[in-house]
């Protein structure tokens, strides 16, 4: 009985596990292919090197062959292609550095000599210890630190003489060389995952997170709808997306042109939109604690403010898409500025509403967690158009396209940019919403646009 | 002339570079002592493998010793401990299973050999590399899965007999043990830095923070005082400590008792305290929001709700003030609870003076910030109860001592508790805090509370 149940708890036990990778594996298949890609790599290098010991017996090589595939192949062409260089780099300076040390203290004869490589090893590996504490080499130069110390401290005490140094060191070199070139070219052409692409994929996730939490709030604070609760949840993982665009962005700068991203695409950007996408994702948390203390109809104040509400709350769900889309689609934002007009213009109504109204009517303290819930919403605004401040510069740093290189007349290029608000201004009033997304998705202009254009230039 | 500014621009950058060079040991002078004793780590190994060169000519095991201690000494014990182990193990069942693979390969002959060792090197690595995304073995066991994969490779390939490989992995295994122990020892005798002291006091610092921007609000608000604006941004640093933690937690975990802190101490409770804390810190910096909104006279419904207002964001940071020095102390937290309540009677107060106010007396606009503000502070109520239970929690886990084993009588503990409330009852007033601070700060019982435990008798 004890042993039925022992291996059912195993049975039980292995079959959870196996659910469990299988997951991990679902979750993102190019973690399945980065392990094929690395035992790949691995195998490759190894077979070169077990075929060559059979006529050469170098040995040795194949082992740093190996290690050198081990240490710098990373899930992403970015952390790959940092690794490698600062790997080929830090071997190359440590290597010249270890043999003038090594000579210099073959000068003193052989009692002293291990006294001076000692004294050397000591204050160079010390210093090259504490240079790792500084921000800009850890950021981007960390590994190529630590592997100059490996590679000095290796050189400068392998007691051999120069001559043999330098044919060992050749060898080395080579071999990493070989190593780590296979790496990157694996890492390049087979199923590559690129650290700027997830970047900006992060970005535009991360905004479309926070427009859907906006866009379901107000109708959710108001019980219209009993809105996806999952859509309305996915926020959170916003607010902790610091380190992963940091890494990401990091390892993006060392990534050649790839997709529709250059080389040295203005990266930086990013996490500047980064920091405001969690700023305005702390904000949403707040406001989130009002949504969740709401269990009962909404009170006689809420009322009176629905409208407003629900239009800031909507417009802002609407501005954060057409950011996000606008980056997906890499075009020059265009309409986020229109839906941030009309948020000011709900809070302009608001404030109206609020003047006429006698608080006095209601009970105060019932109204307490509705205003603070609505100063919130005031407060996403500015997040907003930082966002959306941020992006434009993005856009016109990284040459996105414009939705004016389509037209002939590039004079009309102001006016065009607005063309939001002159539509609104000419009577186009719900539709310029499914204008403008037509406009961000299509890469001509469609034809009621040019409608749009033509009432404009009667007007 | 040209020279001359190039020369001196030259110069300008590498007194920059030194002060920013000195600012970084002066931060924390930990990492000096740090680089020291990697450097005196890596000349003690290389000292030794080299004046043993001249006698066995054993250069090979030098190279792997060096590599050992480049790779596995960190900055704190626990990493250091966690990449030791993960390489002793790893290392041992990666050679293990390398002899099982190439023994059996041998059995097909010298032609099919070379295809079965790679089909096997493949899958294995294959299979290793997929569970570093296991999060679980991502957590702990990340280096030793990347040391079983090398030396699995370096083993299988190898193209030695089985009684070579079983000489050489020994050798291996010698030299890694001893490299691995004497960076251990040299990480824990030679001023050590635990991860499990960091996180303590990290935890203990931003209870700190955040205590004295919610002290410093009230006055902050109203202008009473022009506060030390640098105290009042230190929180900033709580809302990005979520890296930090964990990574500390999770070295922390490895590592032997050391001070106060036995093993095994509840290290996931302090994760559970800093995620609290991070929420509390999230609403101080939407309060803080308002404080730089602020830059004219308190408005006149501001004044009406001064006082409660200023009580509450007070007592908060008494609360947590309380809670930090426990925590640093290492006592049990009894006074928090007394300064919650008093928040709660504030909030109280508020409403009650709420409702007697005629709101329609004061500009409705006006008051929208201010009311939002003060919803805000009734949010940091909860998080930092939440924050006062988690820290008991953790005085129970981690038995911290606890202000009654001081008393002879037991049966007291209750009311010695609550002492706080009752001494206010018995008259005690405003020095209910002082005393409290005492009995935190001393380990015998002030006079005081002797008094007030008499006083309660006699109640």
């Amino acid at each position: 009985m004890v042993m039925k149940n022992a291996s059912s708890t195993i049975k039980h036990a292995i079959v959870d596990f196996a659910i469990n990778i299988k997951n991990i594996g679902v979750a993102d298949p190019r973690r399945i292919t980065h392990s094929l890609k690395v035992a790949l790599a691995i195998t490759m290098v190894s077979m070169i090197y077990f075929l060559q010991l059979f006529y050469n017996n170098m040995g040795d090589a194949g082992i740093w062959a190996i290690l050198t595939v081990v240490l710098v192949f990373e899930f992403g062409v970015g952390a790959t292609l940092s690794k490698s260089l600062n790997r080929g780099f830090a071997t190359l300076v440590a290597g010249v550095l270890g043999v003038a040390v090594d000579s210099f203290a073959s000068i003193f004869g052989s009692t002293s000599r291990p006294v001076i490589l000692g004294f050397f090893l000591f204050l160079i590996v010390a210093l090259a210890t504490f240079t790792r504490f500084v921000p800009n080499i850890k950021k981007r130069y960390d590994y190529g630190a630590l592997i100059f110390i490996l590679t000095f401290a290796m050189v400068s005490v392998s007691g051999y003489r120069v001559d043999k140094i330098i044919k060992f060191a050749h060898q080395r070199l080579t071999t990493i060389l070989f190593a780590a070139t296979t790496c990157v070219l694996i890492s390049i052409f087979v199923c590559p995952v690129w650290a700027g692409e997830d970047l900006h994929n992060l970005i535009v996730n991360n905004l479309e997170k926070l427009a859907s939490f906006l866009e379901g709030f107000g109708d959710e604070y108001y019980r219209i709808s009993n809105g996806n609760k999952s859509c309305i949840a996915a926020y959170k993982s916003v607010l902790n997306s610091k380190g992963t665009e940091e890494s990401l962005a990091n390892f993006a700068w060392w990534e050649i042109g790839h997709g529709r991203f250059r080389f040295r695409h203005p990266w930086k950007k990013y996490i500047e939109i980064g920091v405001y996408t969690r700023q305005c994702a702390s904000h949403v948390e707040a406001l989130n604690g009002y949504l969740k203390a709401k269990d009962e109809a909404p009170s006689e104040f809420q009322n009176i403010i629905k409208e407003p509400c629900i239009k800031m709350s909507s417009e802002l769900g609407k501005a954060l898409n057409e950011l996000g889309l606008s980056m997906k689609l890499m075009i020059y934002p265009s309409s986020s500025t229109l839906h941030i007009e009309n948020c000011k213009n709900a809070v302009d109504e608001l404030k109206t509403t609020l003047k006429v109204t006698m608080i006095a009517e209601c009970d105060i303290l019932e109204a307490i967690p509705v205003i603070a819930a609505t100063s919130i919403l005031v407060e996403i605004i500015k997040c907003v158009e930082a966002i959306s401040e941020a992006i434009k510069e993005l856009s016109k740093q990284a040459h996105f396209k414009n939705p004016t290189d389509i037209t002939p007349d590039k004079a009309e290029e102001h006016n065009f940019l607005n063309c939001g608000s002159h539509l609104k201004v000419a009577g186009a009033g719900e539709d310029e919403e499914s204008i403008i997304v037509s406009v961000l998705s299509d890469d001509k202009i469609p034809q009621e646009l040019d409608l749009g254009k033509s009432k404009r230039e009667i007007n």
